[in-house]
Formats: C-alpha cells, structure tokens, sequence
C-alpha cells in the first residue's frame, strides 16, 4: 500500500488529477467508485498487458461494484489504426455505455491513445480513465488529452483532444515491462529535464539508477515529469503555441523513426528521441548557441543509461543525409519553407526556433552521418 | 445578387457567422478569401447535390483563387458510416491540408454531418465550413457543431462537436431540391415555432406559402430558425441541458424511423418530426397540459403544407404500439427507467419533461394506433 503522489492538471473544467504510486492498479476500483459513483466502464488493453495486469484490476473493480467489459487488442503500433478504432467503439457501443460511463485505457501509449479516441467520439465524448502502463505513457502520452491513431500518410494525423477525467499510474506495473521500453520512456523523463529544468536533470544524472530499480526516486521522477507535462499543457491545451517544446528531440527523432520505415527492432520512438536529443544540443553547439560540454553532458548521461545517442547506434543501414532532411520537411512542424526546431542555449535552455535553414541541418546530418 | 441575412452565433471564441441568401455558393469563393485569406479546401459533396451545384462552386473559388479537391460520395444516410469518413480523411491527407485549411462540406445534412466529423478529427481538429443545401441542414444542422456518423447500434452515436468558421446557405439551391425533401425541412422550421415563439407559429401558418415557393419570406424562415437554433446552441454548446428542447417530436419520430427500420420510401426525417411534434401535442393534451384547440391546429398546419401528422400517413404496416415503446426505450433520451419527453403548455410553450411514465405514452400509442 504505497503512498500515492498527486499531480493536478489545471485544466478548469477539464481538471483532473492524476496519482502516481505502487499497486493503483489493485486499488484503482476503490479509487473510481470513489470519485465517480455508479460509473459502469469498458477497459480496453492489449495481448502483452493483460496477462500481467488485467485480473488485478477486475477484481478490484468486482470488489467495487464496478460493472466492466473488456477488449484486448493486438500489442504495437499497428493497432492505432481505423479498423481498431471500429473494434473499440463498437465494444463501447455494445455494453450499453452513457456518456457519463468510462473507457478505462489500460497499456502503454498505443492503447492510451486509441481508446483516448474512442472514448472521446462515443457519443461526442464519454469519461475515460488513463491506466498507463509503460514509462514512456506514464510520464508523456496520458496526460494533455492528446489521442490519435495514424494513417498511411503519417503517424498520429487522426485524433482528438479529450482530456481523461483521472490518470492512475501504477509504478510498481512498469517490473514488466521490457528493459527497452522502460529505456526509452526514461528518454522523455530526461527530456523534461533538458527542456528547462536544469536541477532535474541534474537530479537524474545521480538518481537514475534507483529510477531503473524502482525505488521512491521512480516515483518522485514520473511525478516531476507529470508536473511539468502538466504544466505546459494547462499553458496551451490544443497545441497551437507553447506546447511545441515538448517536440525537443523530436523532429530528428521522428525523421530517424520514418528513415527505419518505423520497425521497432532498429528504434522505438524514445530512442529516437534520445538521439534526437543529442543531435539537437549538438546542432545548437554548431549554430553557436550552447557549448560543447552542455552537448558532451547529454550524450554522456544517454550513454550512461544506455540509450542510443548518435545515428550511428541505430542498427543496419540509414539514408543518406537527403533523405534525412526530406523527412524532416515532412514532418508537421514544417511551416511554409523554413524549420522549427527546438533548439537550446544550453542543458534546461531550450527554447523554439523558427527560422532555421534548411541548408544547414543538411551540412549538420551530413558531418553526423554513420556513413 | 441577393443582399444576405446574417446570423451570428455567439460561441466566444468559437463565435462565426451564418449567412443566408440567394446565389451564395457562386459567390462562395469571393465570401471566404475575404475573411479566410490563404486558405485551402476540400470539397465534400454527393452524387445528388455535385451535378447541380458543383461547378458554380469551383468557378468561384478558381475567380477567388481557391485551391480545392473534391470528393463526391454516394447521396443517403448510409453514407455516414466508418467507411466513408476513412474515406473523406484519407482524401484531406492526400490533398495535405495544413490544420488551418478547410473541409467545405456541400450538402445535406449527411455530408455536412460526415464532413464536419472528418474536420473534427484530421489532425485534431481543422477548419469546417458548411453549405448546406437542403433545408433540413439550412435551418438544423448545419448550425451547432454536432457531426458525426451512425452505427449499427442506432443513429449519430459517434462523432465530435466541431464548431464551423462560418456556414453559407444559399436559398436558390434549395429550388433544386426534391418537394418531399423540402417539406421534410419544413417541419424542423415549425418545430421552433411550436417549442417557443407562438409568433413565428403564426407567422408561418400565414406565410408558408411563400416559404415554399422561395421569395423574401423564404429567407426570412430560414434566418428565424437559425437564430433560433444559434440560440439554444450558445445557452448549451454540448447538449447537457437545454439543448434537448431541439428535440421536440424527435422521441416518437424517432421511434417512428426505426420502426420502419429508416425506409426513407416511407418515412423521411422531417416527415417522422412532423408526425412526432402533431403526436407531443396530442399527448400533452392528453396529460392536461395543453388544450385540444393547440393540437388541432398544429395538426392542421402540417396538413395544409403537405406534411404527415399522424401514424395512419405512413404507407405499410406499422409495428404495434409495445414494439413502438420499445423504440422509444432505447432512444437516447432515456435516464434510468423514467422517459424525457418534450411536452407542451400550448403552442410555443413547449419544456422538457423528465419523469414521464412509460405506461401513459403505451397508453397513449394504442390508442392512436391505425391498427
Ligand atoms: N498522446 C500523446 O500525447 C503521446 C505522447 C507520446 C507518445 N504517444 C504515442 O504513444 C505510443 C508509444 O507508447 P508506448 O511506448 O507506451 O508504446 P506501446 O503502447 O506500444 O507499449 C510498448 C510495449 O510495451 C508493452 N507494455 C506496456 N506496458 C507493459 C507492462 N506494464 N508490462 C509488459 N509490457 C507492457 C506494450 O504491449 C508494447 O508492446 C506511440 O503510438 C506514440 O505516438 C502519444
Ligand atoms: N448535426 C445535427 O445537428 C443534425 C440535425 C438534424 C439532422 N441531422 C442529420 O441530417 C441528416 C438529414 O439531413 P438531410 O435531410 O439534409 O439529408 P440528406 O443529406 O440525405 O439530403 C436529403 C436528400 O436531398 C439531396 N439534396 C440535398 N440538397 C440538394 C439540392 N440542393 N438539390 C438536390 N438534391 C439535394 C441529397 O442528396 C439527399 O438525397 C440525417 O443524417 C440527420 O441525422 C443532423
Ligand atoms: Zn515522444
Ligand atoms: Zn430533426
């Protein structure tokens, strides 16, 4: 019975909290009836979590009174797709929920964001619970009511904002996940720190290995990360400014993702994050905006947890820098011929570019090409 | 060049203006690079309404200097399913609209309903903006937000409310649409009359003649409901309370379609509302709460513009009146067990009434049942 942390998204009418602690899935029945009386509740969740979690939670939810039905859908990328959406609203359908009722998402970043959609078109919008169970959904894609699936012309173009009505993130759930996945969630964990939290990162540079063993440093660092999550997003709830910074590391990250054709045994995407994170202090080291040792201080940490930090750390083949850059003016931070990225003035400095051009991340992917 | 009546509707940030009047899809081009500068489209149509009102269109938006792409989809209510919307984002994507840029749903109520479902969810949210073509969507939905599609488990259960930046309804187009169609639209403009302007009742009762046949006081029916409805929209912009008053007649026309399991050859929309609304008054008078002369004379009303008013006007057999309050049961005005009705005081003095018991409108069914 952990102690939980509580992190408030202040959303106004759309606030929610969000409790971070050991063992929420056995007690997230209790925690449900209690906030939502009388809510009845459809957990969508996938092959590689349910076996894990999914009977802790339905016994909590039995012990509770609370009615559920459940979905399990295939693990991975593939499943944020049309077809599953269709799966999941027609499960909704079927069990007869109301508006007020709740798709609980139960899994990583997948599962979150489809069922987040799900619940949000249902009957123009019902309640949805956000039971993220991968580091990288704990810390990132639960909280901001960002929820999507992809289409062949490019990840995440389908989607809502629906904002979920309570995120409980057990801590204790994330022993099962795969040393990899938690590897590439604790990328977007040292993201926030890079982002403008030089304190935290600084943090993580001497607790990360208790972060890794699940101790309270794991706790204290998924809340930091939900804080500052939370607070950009309170900042700009729909995108349209300052929750750009979020995207650090992100446009090379997404460029080396589609460069791999997104075959998650070459990268997932919170190794191409860490990647991108390194190239974006190094190209900021180039631009002559940060020094060389904020940029050696990046890829000395993302070595230390072992994270992949240069494209040469990516398996097989890549593109040639061309190729590379053409997937970046593809991505959707590309406004009218010149590129935004987030760029840094130094480890917790990081701020948005708007103007930069074209030709010199060319020379920059070029000098940083494995070849 | 008809002067235009203007709407506005009142949303704060989501405020936009509904213009109505002769000639506007010509014009269509001119009205939105004025207050859209820049922008980009994709038209969205079907089969019944492109042949005639298609090209006009493109002329205007090719004078203003409009880019469009054009998708035209098969004309009826089976286009709003999970096909056709997978369809029309696909087409937005291919055409690599930017957030910024417009969906134009051209069309009736379906298109607009399948459109603007498509806007609300291509890259979470783009700019809609209606022209609705026949007179259902003139004065019903093309104002207010809510899209979406139909599933198997019953009508619109999926979709988002999606605001549009302006909607253009050209009266002229309307001379194109087939007269069952255009009656059927008639009923939803003395729905507003009946739920609470007496004066607009009497009004159209005067002047219906020349609402059909489309002078001055064509436009003036259609401005009058969409004040209406902009109205009711900016008390309760997600249907959580007021809202529901919009559903006069919709409980038993609803229940009416599905009985004829949405045959429009025997019962279209308009047509199940203007039998629903003659049915709420009756069954007012029948709980004493409205008098006999106010039921008569709606009665009337309906009967003088060709409208059906009472179960008998449907051709076929209907189920009978247990299977007709079984229909009603599963509606979505349904709260735990007591029905939500809108009931009447009168004509214009209509409410909502929420604790309405199911034995009375059995009742009430059998006896005005044909047989
Ligand atoms: N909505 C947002 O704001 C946002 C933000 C970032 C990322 N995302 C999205 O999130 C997705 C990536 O999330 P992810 O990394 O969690 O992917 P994921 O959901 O595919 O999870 C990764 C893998 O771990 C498994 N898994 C999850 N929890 C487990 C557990 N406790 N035990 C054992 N296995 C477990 C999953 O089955 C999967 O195989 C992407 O689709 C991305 O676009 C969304
Ligand atoms: N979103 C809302 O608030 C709301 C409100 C009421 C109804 N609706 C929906 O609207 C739909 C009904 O709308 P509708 O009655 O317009 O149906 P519709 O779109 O099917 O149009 C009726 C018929 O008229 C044709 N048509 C339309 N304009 C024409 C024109 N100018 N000339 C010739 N033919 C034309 C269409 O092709 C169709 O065959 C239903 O799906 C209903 O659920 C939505
Ligand atoms: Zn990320
Ligand atoms: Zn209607």
């Amino acid at each position: 019975m952990g102690k939980d942390v509580t992190v408030a998204v202040g959303l106004g009418e759309r606030a929610y909290d969000i409790l971070i602690g050991p063992g929420l899935i056995a007690r997230a029945g209790a925690e449900i009836s209690s906030r939502l009386p009388g809510i009845r509740t459809a957990i969508i969740t996938d092959e590689n979590v349910a076996p894990f979690h999914l009977e802790a939670l339905k016994a909590g939810f039995e012990a509770a009174g609370i009615a559920s039905s459940v979905v399990i859908l295939p693990a991975g990328e593939k499943t944020k797709s049309f077809a599953a959406l269709q799966e999941v609203v027609d499960a909704i359908l079927a069990a007869r929920l109301e508006r007020g009722d709740a798709v609980i998402a139960l899994g990583g970043g997948v599962i979150g964001d489809l069922a987040g959609f799900a619940a949000g078109i249902v009957r123009r919008g019902m309640s949805l619970i956000q039971m993220p169970t991968s580091l990288l959904a704990q810390v990132d894609s639960s909280v901001g009511g960002k929820t999507g699936i992809n289409s062949a012309r490019g990840k995440n173009l389908i989607g809502v904002f629906h904002q979920p009505k309570l995120v409980l993130a057990d801590t204790a759930v994330l022993d099962t996940l795969p040393a990899r996945e938690f590897r590439a969630g604790y990328a977007e964990i040292a993201k926030y720190g890079l982002i403008d939290q030089p304190d935290f990162f600084a943090w993580l540079e001497k607790n990360w290995q208790e972060v890794f063993s699940g101790g309270a440093a794991r706790i204290e660092a998924i809340a930091q990360s939900c804080r500052a999550k939370a607070d950009v997003v309170a900042r700009d709830e729909f995108e349209t400014s300052d929750r750009a910074l979020l995207n650090l590391g992100h446009t090379f990250g997404h460029a080396l993702e589609a460069a791999v054709a997104y075959d998650g045994a070459r990268l997932v995407h919170g190794e191409g994050v860490a990647i991108g994170m390194a190239l974006a202090h190094r190209f900021s080291v180039r631009m002559n905006l940060a020094s060389p040792d904020d940029a050696e201080r990046v890829e000395a940490h993302l070595k230390a947890v072992g994270l992949p930090w240069r494209m040469a750390d990516i398996p097989g083949k890549l593109p040639d820098a061309d190729a590379l850059l053409a997937f970046i003016t593809q991505d959707k931070k590309v406004s009218r011929g010149a590129l935004t990225f987030i760029l840094t003035q130094g480890v917790g400095q990081s701020f948005v570019a708007r103007d930069v051009p074209p030709s010199q991340v060319l020379a920059f992917l070029k000098e940083n090409h494995p070849g």
